[in-house]
Order: structure tokens, then C-alpha cells, then sequence
């Protein structure tokens, strides 16, 4: 038997639909400055709705980018409250002639909406919107108090909002926040995020002669920074793919026998990861670990791009004056960004060349993140997933990492409920990103539970 | 006492150095497809000039790029023949701003004039000219044959000419190719180049996954291209500066005792080299050879970019999909190129790391030269510009690789003189390039020189 909120559901599928083909038809583009107006647009849209929904005190924060929007509902004393965080901006559309249908003109194919932000995040952030809107319509109030902040700047760094929530702890203040911008493990699988990889993202610079030199005159004198900075990386790590910085695995927590147990049981092939997904000879990585291990679990070091000397077409004799090399570390919990980036410094220091001078500059880091499954709010969450999907939830990682999440963790000191609804073959940052049209419906569903449970738990 | 080729060179310097100019005011840059018509205009220039002081059979060669100049005077039966190479194309003149005079405005201050193409090698090559000219206007004719060649391509590549001394050793058949486009080892010294480093130049494309992958979500499982190429290279050469791979220095020939007994005179200050022309903090290269024996005598690998990636501001998290570096080796007498680019490739794929394929190609490449100093064609030269200089000629060679003349030797079968007349400080392709007007004056009179003296050889 439906319960009113499920039957609200029901009753206005179609309606939410078109609110959100709305949504996603603004090109809200963070990364190009061209968009800026549709940045407003995407914002004062997510700001209408909210208002529309039943949240109170909605407002645009004006940052050194682009604005967040911020809303809540704070009538269910001495029940928890719940921080809803999304993001409105999507990635550019590039390449366009690979799209079936217009990026910003959703269309509807085989039970998916195909736009630009379908899944990431939009359609995902979305869902917290109806859910809210849901309670108000039909009880009259949600169970729970609400928060929302939802930034314009998650493709470009997320500078504002990571600020936004350093600086306002009080504001924010809540029991748990809600992000919904991961993914199911596998469709119809109702998955709960409970760990991601963090980050140190550096940049070597490195610097040999006071201007580009030919080799052939020079070669055998003088130093090349191009060879230099392949010399300290490729000591940086090993052929097996062990990290070689001093006291790098210090630190590190292996997941529980528990955890690994249960990703034995997850629907992976390797095979099919191998040939669907990445598509090369063959996968690489420590060999006494497993695909989903040396994923989520384990550190990892790699090369983004390099820059200098001569990359044009043909044969160009330079030995370049400076050349610089973007490397990154993913890390796992317990490691800690600062004094990885230290350590990595240090013996970048050590390894370098003769005749060369090296920078290391830190562009960006995040925490590693690791959410206990046990945790009243995540035994909440798993159990609306269960029941509205039918099936026990999962537990899973990733490898990747979402500062903000270590942000609302670190400043806000609440759990972070990471219950995503995208499916693997969204095709997030790519041409024909989509997002399954029953996992917008029974997100909504999901996340109404989730509240309904929460409202079970002590606040604190 | 003054002959009268002489005192016709000293009478006629203001006139040679008016032609001079407007050869010059010519913008015949050869890589930029906007300069067309200028190389079409230089090209024509050299021709008329050629015809003006005597030569005979003057034609412009059209190719697949630009045209071949091509004239000869054979008066002189019995006698050996001087086939005098040149070219009259430039490197582009960029950075504009850098120029105190405008490139193609020819200027002259402190007894140089200053135009891009000045030393490389306009101003060089048309010393040849004027040097014919002043035999056939006082004695009528000059005591050699004379066969001229220049190319609108050098700056480029060099793909025609090589194409044409190929096929036609026949009608370019000569005792010796004078070549002047190398320096002097110091001001008022006169040289002669006797050795050239060959080059392989090779380009190693590296594949791993079927498109890029996010760093976060693959990192530990999917290859990386970049850390592959790192890797290999890694391996090539040690970080003592000695090449790993197999059999590499099998052919290498030591330069004599009398030849390293010699660069030990030459007036080289390792401090000095290292200061102004270098710029870094120190010196590199295998330990047990001097710097001069580094850049002449010893072969090397250099990296001069590497492609793929991200490579712009910032920071972006991606595994990508390929990578590609470029990889030279320079070779010394007796390396073989097309054998050792047979090991390189050969080593490369020992080299390559799981995951990934690694294609190895060759863009170019240039076989070593080693001149004989005891020719007596070498000795004619190093007489002529001893008595004009007024000093001991000495003997040096480049680090540099030359093709043409490695072509000439190979398809001509006769010895290259490399009688070169611009300064350490000319600033070949830099702005501000430049030509010392006197070098400019006693190149004319010691190439009349050397024909003389050339005359005495029995032709072959």
C-alpha cells in the first residue's frame, strides 16, 4: 500500500520531468565565461524551486565565482537536521558532433533523459528538491529539519563553497549531510559510497639552461630538464607500482577483512571491466592486490601531462630551459595530504639531477575519506535503499576523490551520506550523458525514506 | 703587394655590401607558406647574381618544395671542380619585439650588419658569389671549375635538395663541395670543421586505454602512457649520461690523440661556456671525457617533448589515452644510424611496461662525418684561410648534424669543406641575428684563396 509521499510521487512523474528538462536546458557551463549569464539563470532556477518546494529563507550567496544557493526548513524541533549538498554547473559539451541528441535540449530515449548534466548533477540534485517538495505536499513538512546548499563551481574546483563551509560551521550546523553525485555499483543495485581516495596533485618545475639550447651544439653538456624530470619520476615509483617517497604507506589503513569480503561478492568482472570500460592490452597494478582493492583502497601515483621543449609536428633539435610535469597521488584513509606533499617534496629534492633546479608546487589536495557503515545515518540510508530498490544495499568506495565531502567531514564534523543514483554507463564529462529516468523516480522515493529514518535518530 | 683579385674585392666592398642588403631585405623565411612569393623573389635574386658575375647555365630547379638554384662555369679543363653549396631561405624572425633593428631591414652598427639570415646563411653563401666575381671581372675567368647549388629549404628540413644530389651525382660531379655555414671557434680564428655528429631522431607513441580515463576512478589499474614512456626512457640511458641501449657503442671511433691533443690548445673556457652560453647551474655529461669531446666526439640521447595528457593551468585528473615522446640520439663517426635506430626499436619494446603497445618511428636522421685533415683539399683550405687570417687554421668539429653534407659525401663520393665564417656571438636563429662585415670581406678573399690553391690539386 502507498503511503501519500509515494503516491505524490506517482502522481506528478511527469510534471517533475518537465521541471527538470527545464533545468537541464540551461547551458550552465562553469568552466567558460561565456555561460556566466547562464550560471545566474541555473542558480535563480534551483533558488525558485526551492522556494516552490516549501524551503524557507532561500537565497543567492554571491562568491568570488560563481553564486551557491542557499535554503532551509528548521520546523521539526529536536529532530535531526539534514545538509542536502549538489551543484548546478556542468562540464562543457565537447566534443559536440558526438551528441545524438543537442546537449541542452533533453530528449528522451529507451526510459533515459540525454543532456548535459543528466546525472552529474543536476538530475541527481534534483531529486532532493521533489523529495522535499513531496513532504510539504502532502504532510505538510518533511520529518527531518532541511538545509541546502548547492554551489555553481563543482567542475571547476569548488573553490567558493569549500570556503563557504570553512567559514560557517554554525550556519551549517546539521547531523548529516546528503550528497547524491556518485553511482550505483550496477543497475537496479542500491549502493551507499562509504570511502573515497583523497588527493595531492603537484606540479614539477623544472629548470636547466637560461634558454632553450639546440642539442646538437649543446647535447652531452648541457642539462636537459625534460630527461631530468623522467629521471625523478621514474624513481618515484616503481616498475611494480610501488610508491618510493619515504614513509608514503606509513600511514595507511587496509580496509577491514569485512570490507574486502564484501567486495568479493560485488557483480565485478574483470574481463568486462577490462574490455568496456578501459579498453587496453591489459590492467596494470600491485599484484597482490585485487582490481577494486588497488582502486579504492590503494595509494597511487601518476602523470598527467608534461610540458616543454618541442611537441609540434615533425623534428625539432631543443633541449628546452624548463620543462614541468603534473604528478598526483591518490590517497587512501589515514594518509594525510600535507605530509604526503612534504615527504614527496623532500625526496624530489633528493633525486634531482645535476645542473637542474625543481619546484614541486601543490595545486590542489583533498582528504581521503573513509564513512563508518555502522553509523545510525548510513544504516538509515541503506535501509531506504533496500526497500526501495528491493535489494540489499551494497557498500562500496571510490577511487576518485569529492573535496567537499572531506570539507563537510572535517568542518562540519557530521557523517556524509553519499547515496548516488547515476548508473556506470552515464557517461558523466562525456557526449550523450544520460540519466535513467526510473533511478530520478526512485531517488525521490529513496531519499523520502531516508528522511523518514532519520527523523528516527537522536539529533545531536 | 695586393693581386687584382684582391684590390677588385677592396675597391667593390661598398657594391657587395648594397647586394648584401637587398639579398637580405628578402623575407624568405621557408616554413612559413606566406612567404612564398619572397622565396620565389630570393630565389631569383641568386640566380641573377649568379648570372651577373659569370656563371653560366643558371636555373632555377622547381621541386616538391622550394626551388633549387642551380649554375656552373666549366672553363677550367683539367682542373678540379668546387661545387659551392648555400641556401637562401631563414628561420622565422620571431620574436619581433626582440629586435633592436628590424629583421628585414638590414643595419649596420659596430662593424656588423644585422638582419635575420646575415651569418645563416645569406651573407656566407654569397660570399661564393662574389668571390666568382671577382676572378671573372680581373682575370676573366676563375682557376677552378665552379658548380653552384642552393636550396630555399635548410630551414626546413632539406627534403629536395637531398632528393636531387641523390639523383644526380652525374651532372654534380665535382673534387670537392664547399660548404660555409659553421662558425669560427673565436673571433679572428680560422677554422675549419673537420667533424659532424649524425642524428637519429625518432618519435616513441605509447597507447593504453581506448579513451582517457579519470585518474580517481582508474588510477591503479588502468596503464598509463605517460608513466610507460617515463618509464622506458628511464632505461635508456643511465644517469652517468652512457646509453643502455645494446651494441650502441660497438662502432664508436675515438677521435686521435693528435685530434684531443689539439682541442686542448683551442681557447675554450669551460667556466666562461658555462656562464654565457649555458646558464645553468653546473655542467653535465659522462665524467671521464672533456666538455669538447662531450659535444664533438660522444654520442648522446636527448628528450625534446613529450605529448599527451593535460598540459594546461591547473590541475586535471586524467590517465590519458596515449602519449607520445620525441627522442633523438646523436651519433659520432662510424655509428651507423639505420642500425642503431634498428636497436633502439629493438630495446623500446624489450622495455615496454604491461598494458601498454609502444610504436617507435623514425623522423629523421643524418649520418656522422669525419673529415680527413691530411686531404689536400682540407690543406688548400686551411692554407688559404691561414694567410688571410693571418694566424695557424685550426680544426674543429660541431655537435651538430649537417644532412647535406653527409649526403654529399655518401652520394658524391668526394670530401665537404666546412670553411665557415660567422661568430660564436651571431645569433643564428635568435633575434638580433648578425654577420661581422669584415668576416663578411676576408670570406670573400678566402675563398678566392682556396680556389687557388685548389687549382694545383690533380682533378680526379
Amino acid at each position: 500500500m502507498s503511503t501519500p509521499v509515494e503516491t505524490y510521487i506517482e502522481k506528478n512523474k511527469d510534471r517533475f520531468l518537465e521541471e527538470l528538462k527545464a533545468f537541464l536546458a540551461i547551458p550552465s557551463v562553469s568552466t567558460l565565461p561565456q555561460h556566466r549569464p547562464d550560471i545566474e539563470r541555473a542558480s535563480e532556477f534551483v533558488a525558485e524551486k526551492l522556494r516552490e518546494a516549501g524551503i524557507e529563507k532561500v537565497k543567492r550567496i554571491p562568491t568570488e565565482g560563481h553564486p551557491l544557493v542557499y535554503g532551509e526548513w528548521m520546523g521539526a524541533p529536536g529532530k535531526p537536521t539534514v545538509l542536502c549538498y549538489g551543484h548546478y554547473d556542468v562540464q562543457p559539451p565537447d566534443p559536440l558532433e558526438e551528441w545524438i541528441t543537442p546537449p541542452f535540449e533533453p530528449s528522451l530515449r529507451d526510459g533515459n533523459i540525454y543532456a548535459r548534466g543528466a546525472a552529474d548533477d543536476k538530475g541527481q540534485m534534483y531529486i532532493h528538491l521533489k523529495a522535499a517538495e513531496s513532504f510539504f505536499k502532502t504532510r505538510g513538512a518533511p520529518p527531518v529539519n532541511l538545509k541546502f546548499l548547492i554551489e555553481g563551481e563543482e567542475e571547476v574546483g569548488g573553490e567558493a563553497i569549500d570556503r563557504y563551509v570553512r567559514e560557517n560551521p554554525g550556519p551549517l550546523r546539521s547531523d548529516v549531510v546528503l550528497v547524491s553525485d556518485t553511482e550505483m555499483f550496477a543497475p537496479g543495485l542500491p549502493t551507499l559510497c562509504i570511502g573515497l581516495r583523497g588527493l595531492v596533485y603537484t606540479e614539477l618545475v623544472a629548470t636547466g639552461a637560461a634558454q632553450d639550447l639546440h642539442s646538437g651544439v649543446y647535447g652531452g653538456a648541457a642539462p636537459n630538464p625534460l630527461t631530468g624530470l623522467i629521471r625523478i619520476i621514474s624513481q618515484l615509483v616503481s616498475p611494480e607500482h610501488r610508491i618510493l617517497v619515504p614513509g608514503f604507506y606509513d600511514e595507511v589503513e587496509a580496509p577491514s577483512p569485512e570490507e574486502k569480503a564484501s567486495w568479493s561478492r560485488l557483480p565485478f568482472d574483470e574481463k568486462k571491466f577490462l574490455q568496456d570500460e578501459v579498453g587496453a592490452a591489459s590492467l596494470i597494478g600491485e599484484k597482490d592486490f585485487g582490481v577494486l582493492e588497488r582502486l579504492w583502497a590503494r595509494p597511487t601515483l601518476e602523470v598527467h601531462g608534461i610540458v616543454g621543449g618541442f611537441t609540434g609536428e615533425g623534428a625539432k633539435t631543443v633541449i628546452p630551459a624548463r620543462a614541468s610535469a603534473k604528478v598526483s597521488m591518490r590517497l587512501v584513509p589515514r594518509q594525510n595530504p600535507a605530509k604526503i606533499f612534504a615527504s614527496f617534496q623532500k625526496e624530489v629534492a633528493r633525486l634531482t639531477p645535476p645542473g637542474l633546479r625543481v619546484e614541486v608546487r601543490s595545486l590542489s589536495s583533498a582528504e581521503p575519506v573513509a564513512m563508518e557503515a555502522s553509523h545510525p545515518m548510513v544504516q538509515a540510508a541503506a535501509k531506504a535503499l533496500s526497500e526501495t530498490f528491493r535489494k540489499p544495499t551494497v557498500y562500496i568506495r571510490s577511487g576518485g576523490s569529492i573535496p567537499i565531502v572531506a570539507r563537510c567531514e572535517e568542518s562540519l564534523k557530521v557523517p556524509v551520506v553519499l547515496m548516488g543514483f547515476s548508473l556506470p554507463d552515464d557517461r558523466l564529462h562525456s557526449p550523450n550523458e544520460k540519466f535513467h529516468l526510473q533511478n530520478f523516480f526512485d531517488g525521490v522515493r529513496a531519499v523520502t525514506k531516508f528522511w523518514e529514518y532519520a527523523a528516527d535518530i537522536p539529533a545531536r
